[in-house]
């Protein structure tokens, strides 16, 4: 196939699906989730051939081992999308939800009912269980989907996508409702992003030089999710032990992922009480410690901070480590390093809570708990495409709400205006 | 001054001053407003000298009567900025809404509050009053704004941001809080649409053309204020004298705006009883009708419609009338023609009724009353900055809602993640 014509052909398909999904019934697009989810398993064997040689291409071509583990599928993994479905069968429908009606003087009523947002398109990397998540989401919210994934992980993907699209459509769901960009190639992923016939919404997956070439490249609307450059701040105030737990959940928790703390903010007063212990905590379970001058003086065998340790999102089991003289200085501090992500305080003191929640900028903030909440399950949202953190459309984690937009539907009995 | 130096240094002190306004109270804000209305007709001298000055350079370059008009202020002009801001005033601040708040199972506590977008900026075209509306809804929601208008009307602006600034720093909102981009080049247009280290979003206000070079060129999230190619459908189960009503109003209560209906579709079996008298009044009213080969046969002295009559938003007194074989083929032509801003049925069938509001995709959608009512105030929702028609963020009129985006304020006792 001509591969401009391909993207053309789909985003026409996937429009014309989108007017028939909107219109879909909760039961039909519930059918087909689980229709998809028992197709996955049921179709294993295909996914997984086609996975191994996606697998033996990457080998080939020298993958690292993390990405060939991220890449790599599984009995067990293609068991936890098909969940994945299954759990989204479970939630409440958003569409047609009235968010608010109210009568006008003139008796024209005004309803903001929540719809689809039409065509959705996904441009990612290398995991093919994205694939498999992000047309879940999609078809739950009645949204047609266009996928874009990794040239790593297209065997994978064609073979997951040519399962759970024909699922869906045996279950009632429009042809064209999911469908699979094949051609990987730079080009076509530039014109996905321009392509705003088709498309209403372009979501990246993926990591920062991914988001980044999409935000500066797309004309088609972008919700960036983003990075997270996390800072847990130990106030004067704090009770200590508290402090030290969040502190060790928002590094060691889960270090690879954008809510982990990425760098703790220690007030001068209970520097000298709560760093050696929690610095010697942190390195027995391999966390490389980088602070600030104060901070060496308190924890053996950390290192010299950088400016651009305080810049990084380390994703992994390192943190800076800086002591602040005072509460405005932990401000001024989350405020120039800040990536907008999650952010929390530690302290008893009711006003420094108060205006830490209303100064710091982020999707969250947090008092005395730990940033590895912000997520859709955490936050009872249920599944999510990501976090967000841009400040249209959806901050946060977006859940199903975030998948769909409004429109006013009125209701008159001949009201012109005057 | 340099001039990429004078966006640079103007964008971190609009960075600056919003994150003070973040916290500043709804008292001062409004005070801010009364003072910014005050100084306008209390200074109205200066700036109807700029304003005079600008008419002048128009005049003298060639400018349309139109544009001519669209510059021109005179002292029952001022009044009505100044009135605008008044209005504001009495809205209730939406920054600091708890929208939502909910316990988690483990105690921690999520609320979504509503908080400033940050930094907006504006770019438009030649109207100055422009510039009083968006710094008011700007600063009433909290954010500073960074205002880039046409170079025609450049000393009018010059003169009414120097008047509202000052006054709104009088009483006391941070120094940087409404800010004139007084490079009026395409180049510093271009650098702002880019300036994503300061600005949060971007918001276009003007013609077809200006919106498309900031939705192409833009990185900064844009919300599109859009074209309204809006349709009337008068249905076989209409009432007709309730239909002639609202077509009428559609079509002449005010043509040059974007929710002003701009072809009219009419099922043929109510065609030969509605149109020909419908036509003759819109005739009177000196609305210029284009129709289809139906409609000329029923209206004498319409003309023939073309292709591209169905395509545009004339803005103006001219009508294309068409008559519709179904139902099905009026929401067909609406599906191709629609720009999404607002359309409506005529019809007293309530299944048809359903099914349109279901299936047109629009910012608003009417039964049985004028597309006319797309509008901030029509809405009760007071003050707007312009109807989105794009799906992100904001569809419909963007009111001080709109303005807005929320973040995620979780308060805990110590909880962590297991």
């Amino acid at each position: 196939m001509n591969l401009v014509s391909e993207l053309a052909l789909k985003g026409k398909q996937a429009k014309d699906a989108a007017y028939k999904l909107a219109s879909i019934s909760s039961q039909i697009k519930d059918k087909a989730l689980e229709a998809m989810a028992y197709a996955l398993v049921a179709q294993e064997e295909e996914i997984l051939a086609a996975n191994a040689l996606d697998v033996e291409a990457g080998r080939n071509k020298g993958m690292s081992n993390a990405l060939l583990d991220r890449l790599m599928l599984n009995k067990k993994r293609i068991e936890e999308m098909a969940e994945g479905l299954y759990a989204l069968v479970s939630l409440p429908d958003p569409i047609g939800e009235v968010v608010r009606q109210w009568r006008r003087p003139n008796g024209l009523e005004i309803g903001q009912v929540r719809v689809p947002l039409g065509v959705v398109g996904i441009i990612y990397e290398a995991r093919p269980n994205v694939t498999v998540d992000a047309a879940g989401l999609c078809l739950k919210t009645g949204n047609a989907v266009l996928l874009r994934g990794g040239s790593e992980a297209i065997r994978s993907n064609m073979a997951i996508v040519k399962v759970i699209a024909a699922a869906a459509e045996e279950a009632g769901l429009p042809s064209g409702s999911i469908q699979l960009v094949e051609d990987t190639s730079r080009e076509v992923a530039q014109q996905m992003m321009t392509m705003n016939k088709y498309l209403d919404v372009l979501i990246p997956r993926g990591g920062a030089g991914l988001i980044q070439t999409v935000v500066k490249n797309a004309t088609v609307p972008v919700i960036e999710t983003g990075v997270g450059n996390c800072h847990v701040y130990v106030d004067s105030h704090a009770d200590l032990d508290m402090a030290e737990n969040i502190v060790i959940n928002a590094k060691t928790h889960r270090p690879g992922v954008c809510n982990a703390m990425e760098t703790l903010l220690v007030h001068q007063d209970v520097a000298r009480k709560f760093l050696p212990h929690v610095g010697k905590r942190l390195q027995e379970m391999n966390v490389e410690l980088r602070g600030c001058p104060r901070t060496l003086a308190l924890i053996e065998g950390a290192k010299e901070a950088t400016e651009e340790d305080y810049q990084t999102e380390y994703l992994d089991l390192i943190l800076a480590v800086r002591v602040v003289d005072s509460f405005e200085e932990a401000l001024a501090h989350i405020r120039r390093y800040s990536t907008g992500h999650s952010e929390a305080i530690v302290t008893n003191d009711y006003l420094r809570a108060r205006e830490f929640t209303r100064c710091v900028d982020a999707a969250a903030v947090y008092v005395n708990a730990s940033t590895r909440f912000t997520d859709g399950f955490q936050f009872g949202m249920g599944a999510e495409i990501g976090i967000s953190t841009q400040k249209l459309h959806a901050r946060g984690p977006m859940g199903l709400n975030e998948m769909t937009t409004i429109k006013y539907v009125c209701y008159g009995d001949g009201q012109i205006r005057q």
